[in-house]
């Protein structure tokens, strides 16, 4: 159940270490906070491996990224890897320039994270750019957004998470969806790289990575749901966002929680 | 008119690409997003003239700039240029350091904006730096302010527009002048940068640099009226601020607007 | 009295030049606005020493810190220091890698900044590392945290400032204790960094280093008690904390200060 990880992150408190964009480093280290994690933001050469040793997961975001940022990015996440420390890849904007799209490879082959979050068109350009020639096996789902996690969870065997109206999770050929979560979330810059790093604090204390990507994400649109209720608009509903991750308790989450497997 | 503007931003939701200064670039991809446009940030060399072919507006910000956010800028700028795409500089705190100066001189040499939005002392910098032999025609308007935008505008062939109390905007001989806004903006930081970043997204989507900027300033201050309605303090302000982008309808622009022709 | 470097940071808006993380620079830099002070940002090595010129406080933080930052960390520390303009350093996360450690420590030997600000095991890094052989004297104190404060105020001749549910300031061989604050504080990302930059503020308008830390402490913790009444969690507890520093009036401080001689 996502309220045995909530409370397992509430008392735990695990250090997260986020190697991240700019746009969201505020944001996503609140929504850390909020949720009971503790956010360590580091990218410098000289020192990522060992901050990633005093973490319980690695969170690894290309949206602002340059090439000092991508190394630091491969550095931390083998030395992650190598102490058995989950890694989270957010693969920003991949598919919209050639350099997003092969730098999220490049972590995929080197790294080998164990969840990847984007939404359907970031997911979808990372199996067609790295495996146009094959395609994508579309007898396997009934879309082509499923479609695109499963061929992505195979090739790199790896949690894969869709971000949408209805996020979908898929795995060990396990198909979850969560159905929480408000339309004015779009409205709000880098909620899906707080998805991200929600996942990272979720895979801190869960080791199945499934069911740390798919607790994350109702929690993500539980949060998102009591938010709105409260919000006049985008502006405020980030604030009563952090306050519902903060102050979300078990009933909260059972009569909220919309999590199906397919 | 703003709304006509404002109505094909939500429509249409131009993507607009920003190289922007570090402390800001959370608060203007929200109001963009807030007010329908769809923000993009990256400054990496590798992907910079690839991003901005995606993109309807390109928004140079030189807040935190450092030698290779300069390169891009000026990369990303030129190829804006040759593809037609508008582009908007904010040279924040020119006039306070030579190298502010002369990196906002070269942005204008090199990349020739449609835009330039800064406050009097940054506009004022650039015109008496870089032409002090010529002086300001000082015969042209009432004031310094409006001299100096003008110097700029004919040196540059651009339109300018600088922020205020009250906001004058002059490009091809004319001057414009907006009255909205409210005081206590002015104690939130990077609201000058997101007045450009709206700009672009209003340029995005009206071919008339001087009505885009007008219509941008427009929208900008009536907003900051209506969240200063519900403020406490500088705090909420920011949020309520991000609400009015996104609650303002025809009404409110049109109950509002102080927009002159001199 | 914490009251009348409020009214002069109110009156004079002096400026503070801020070398800091990425996390935090919206947030540190709405709060030196809300407080009345002016804060600016730079970083590149190109113009540092002439803009910490113009200021009348320079706030390092390392907390994202990597080489290129750390050297313009140190000239601009130096400027400073030759020009009189006093250092407030924050030394985010030393002790959790050697490079954040050593670098702490460099920027104490080189630079010499009049105050350091950071929390109990922060303080301790820098006089465990840097004196191991010689150790804390743990006669001249009651507790390890005031003698890890006194020891490094001692070997860098500075004010050191230990936040904390009562935050400890020693200089000069006197400590002060504030009782200002709120829980909820914790959970707010970078307030740590905020306190360095309110002392910042402080340091620019009073000569004396104890005084300015330990009224930036006071105000810190009072808009910090007078937010979190009006706050449902660390979201909204955010923006009604930069509305309290706004709004704070001589009565909100006096009913509310707890600072001790000790």
């Amino acid at each position: 159940m996502p309220t045995s990880d909530l409370s397992r992150i509430r008392a735990e408190a695990p250090l997260v270490h986020n190697i991240t964009n700019y746009v969201v480093m505020n944001t996503t280290a609140n929504a850390l906070l909020a949720l009971g994690a503790s956010p360590v933001m580091a990218h410098a050469l000289e020192e990522v491996e060992e901050m990633v040793g005093l973490a319980r997961a690695l969170v690894l975001n290309i949206g602002t990224l340059s090439p000092p940022w991508v190394e630091a990015m491969v550095r931390a996440g083998k030395e992650a890897r190598r102490r058995g420390i989950p890694v989270v890849l957010d693969p920003v904007g991949s598919g919209a320039t050639r350099y997003r799209t092969a730098t999220a490879q490049r972590l995929l082959d080197e790294v080998g994270p164990a969840i990847v979050r984007g939404n359907a068109s970031e997911i979808a350009s990372l199996i067609l750019a790295g495996a146009a020639t094959k395609g994508v096996d579309s007898t396997r789902a009934s879309d082509e957004t499923v479609d695109a996690a499963l061929a992505v969870a195979s090739r790199w065997r790896c949690v894969v998470t869709v971000s949408g109206a209805t996020d979908v999770i898929v795995g060990d050929g396990t198909v979850l969806r969560v159905r929480n979560g408000h339309p004015m979330m779009a409205r709000v810059t880098g909620m899906g790289c707080t998805a991200s790093a929600l996942i990272g604090a979720f895979a801190a204390v869960n080791p199945r990575p499934l069911e740390a990507a798919a607790h994350a994400m109702a929690v993500m649109g539980i949060a998102g749901e009591m938010a709105a209720e409260r919000a006049e608009g985008p502006g405020t509903l980030q604030l009563h966002f952090l306050d519902a991750l903060s102050r979300m308790g078990e009933a909260d989450v059972t009569s909220r929680l919309k999590l199906e497997r397919a």
